[in-house]
């Protein structure tokens, strides 16, 4: 496979170097320990919010670091979590004064690196806590996690809170108690990010078919009433054009109306990547009028930009 | 390969359903004649914007219709040029009393086919011009296209031409005769969106080799004194995960930098594709105040959205 690097050990702090020379008006990077903190951080006064993994997955979580979402992201190496050290010296990093809130997806690595880093930085006074993302319903109890893996929502969650602590407030939901219910559901074998087995193989079919099996599986677990409101997530793996996301989102379309589930808001695109996973994800999200001002607030990231 | 479609022959028609229900806000989608308007096109007094080319290099075009860019786009079939009476049908339909301006890419089918439109349009009254983007220094002469193809470029011309018609300018640059200079280079092959051949079959090599070699190709043809700012388009061509993408603009800034060309904008994605297409492309555009200004003027389209 041809890729785009110098040396594979380097291509994390070389990618690093490139996001900090494209958005220098957004981000502000600190090579060496590999964080990604927004320019103004930290900011007095503000819950802060800290998330990370291992690197492959971009945009996520480098590229959700700004003004209405992440103040810090600490990537690993590839498909590797981050150390404790990294995410310590992040949450330090963008503290203001009002806590900081780790956003951590569910994947063992990130789960116990993340939890010693925030008992390190209570034993330092600061105030921490964790919001567990664990959405996906094809992947559960893998090789590399226990219970169901984070993957989808994780952009939504952490679009929703930073839109939440940009407002001001000085809720930090509780540990391990997300304040809303997402779903997620990998299509194709329903693999995980990092190549876990999902819940069967099977041949591709057409579009419909797979939409169909994907938004059942997310229903199932997560019913909708007729006339909720959705916020509906087509999620490229990385190596899937842009069309064909599409395709299935009409599809997605079609059995979502058949259900009177009102498409409220939309994000088409690939969000969530493992390096050249080809494939999608769907997730739903049940939206209220909170949770759409806080999706529809000004966001100012690589990735995400609106209102700002 | 496995592709997210439902039948070959229905993919562009499904996709554009997709975008239909996925942005009710920013696009209307005459599905039937596939062409994608802005929602409220057309708009009186205002120059519009109309582009198109085959389907296959998404976003663009129908990702860069709404607010601040263009009025409508016309998809055609996979790799191949929309047909007269479709782009007829999107100048009729975005004209607003102010004339229309085909933005072309320097491709034989689109140029007869917009050429053809443009004179059936003035046929009936309507103000027509075009712009012939033809950016590539890679590409000349190729199988398709008689001159350079116009890429990357594309979308630059796409977003500055929309922030200036929707200022209100009146000024619809003269046919042929585009108002800045843009250069672009597909690296690694230097093959074209449609498969043309490039310069040269190399091995691929280290991301600061091969974009030493796109950096010089560009300054070459196109010169930059220390001290210029510039735009960075570093672009995915559908297929190659954003962390190469951000090495290749480290490698890139570095390279600048040591020429003095300080990179005032940039842009890091994936917005001329083609398909599964591995590898990257360089754009690089000299800016002034004014071009400046219009790049950062509100943009409302499904690709490209910022302080709107």
């Amino acid at each position: 496979m041809k890729k785009l690097i110098n040396a594979p050990e380097d291509v994390v702090k070389d990618a690093l170097r490139g996001m900090a020379a494209a958005h220098p008006d957004l981000l502000r990077v600190d090579v060496e320990n590999q964080i990604v903190y927004r320019t103004d951080a930290p900011v007095s006064g503000k819950v802060a919010l800290v998330s990370g993994g291992g690197s492959g997955h971009e945009p996520m979580h480098g590229g959700y670091v700004g003004r209405g979402m992440l103040d810090a992201a600490c990537p690993g190496a590839v498909f590797t979590s981050p150390v404790p050290d990294q995410m310590l010296e992040a949450t330090k990093g963008v503290d203001g004064g009002a806590g900081v809130v780790h956003i951590v997806k569910n994947y063992t690595g990130d789960v116990m690196n993340f939890q010693l880093a925030a008992e390190l930085a209570q034993d330092e006074g600061l105030k921490v806590e964790s919001v567990l993302v664990n959405d996906d319903v094809a992947v559960e109890d893998s090789l590399y996690t226990a219970g169901r893996r984070g993957t989808g929502a994780t952009p939504l969650v952490e679009k929703i809170a930073g839109g939440l602590a940009e407002s001001g407030a000085d809720t930090t939901p509780a540990a391990g108690t997300p304040t809303f219910q997402l779903c997620d559901d990998e299509i194709e074998l329903g693999v995980g990010i990092h190549g876990e087995p999902g819940r069967t193989r099977r041949k591709i079919g057409p579009a419909s078919e797979l939409a169909e099996i994907a938004a059942k599986a997310i229903l199932d677990d997560y019913p909708f009433d007729r006339g909720d409101p959705a916020l509906v997530f087509v999620n490229g793996m990385g190596g899937t054009p842009l069309i064909e996301l599409y395709v299935v989102f009409s599809e997605v379309a079609r059995i979502l109306q058949g259900k009177g589930v009102k498409i409220a808001r939309s994000l088409v695109g690939s969000h969530v990547t493992s390096l050249d996973m080809t494939g999608y994800s769907l997730t739903l999200l049940k939206l209220d009028d909170e949770l759409t001002a806080l999706w529809d607030a000004p966001v100012l990231t690589p990735a995400l930009r609106w209102g700002a």
